[in-house]
């Protein structure tokens, strides 16, 4: 086992490389992040990282699997169940608002999909997955709220919340997240209206 | 004159670079295309492509700018005349509707900024000025409807149609763009209504 653990770079080294590419791919993007970059950041030989991960692709993917584990701040507040669930589907766009270089560089999954480009079919997967069951969480909380039609409020919000990433990105502009909040506001009162009235 | 142009490799090279980036930089990715996918598809040497663009980096430019001087289908939408201005809002939405291949990989502004990661600063200001363009001509069309806060309710619609893009390249999902132009049409609805009432 200390042989083992040795060879492969020491304790913590799949740690390292795993926080190496957590902060590289999302911050420089996959693309421009070559292994000896992540090597070099995580203080393991070539050889090391190649034992823990075949591929770099496989790091991807690890890496993207990494936020599944912890979701992001966002996906959090679907699980506040002291709120009223009207709250909880706004609060989502909370953390974009309060930590702008949360959404500087927008959704790492969007980011991931928008580099792989259909090449790596195993990364679009994952993404639609993720992004398949953050919206399911929307529609269940949309169907608590009294929504008549929850999957179609899902979807608008859905939208709404993926443009205030994706817009804050391109224009480097924070205020974004407090444009998108209040789209989502108005669309889910409109869609509520008809049960509230 | 003639010498000239052999050198460059004849009459139409830098064009057939010109569509050899639109094609492939929007389909597989910028990071993903390197110069020898380049040159084999506009069938020019390397020597020829570097005459014509010293850096792969000043062909991403002339790509995006090739962009600007022939606007994409939602853009030109803004420009109808014919419609009245809450029309001119929503049709923004119809060419993502009616060709889905337009939003499967999403904008190409928003993607050059995605990969060029904040290291290209040339490239992150050309998206800025170009979202803030196309942001302007909806604050235009939002004070022509009659917004009460025109700003406002462009910074909005144009969240949402981000959102548009981005999801629908995040799911592979066409049906994006209807849900995005039914949350728009909410929010414009909503922003109107003080003076339809």
């Amino acid at each position: 086992m200390d042989t083992q653990t040795a060879s492969r770079g020491g304790r913590g080294a799949r740690e390292r490389i795993m926080q190496a590419a957590g902060r590289l791919f999302y911050r420089q993007g996959i693309h421009a992040t070559g292994v000896a970059a992540l090597t070099a950041a995580a203080h393991v030989s070539t050889r090391t990282f190649y034992q823990h991960f075949p591929t770099k692709n496989a790091l991807v993917e690890a890496y993207l699997r990494s936020y599944q584990d912890s979701p992001i701040a966002s996906e959090r507040q679907l699980a506040r169940d002291e709120l009223p669930p009207v709250e909880r589907l706004l609060a989502i766009f909370d953390p974009l608002e309060t930590d702008p270089s949360a959404v500087q560089r927008g959704c790492p999954f969007h980011n991931a999909v928008v580099e792989a480009a259909g090449d790596i079919p195993d990364i679009a997967r994952l993404v639609e997955q993720h992004k398949r069951a953050f919206r399911d969480r929307l529609t269940a909380t949309a169907a608590e709220a009294g929504a008549p039609d929850p999957d179609g409020l899902a979807r608008q919000v859905a939208v709404i919340f993926e443009g205030a990433a994706a817009y804050a990105a391109s224009c480097n502009d924070p205020r974004v997240a407090a444009d998108a909040r209040t789209a989502a506001e108005t669309v889910i009162q409109a869609a509520l209206a008809p049960r509230t009235r």
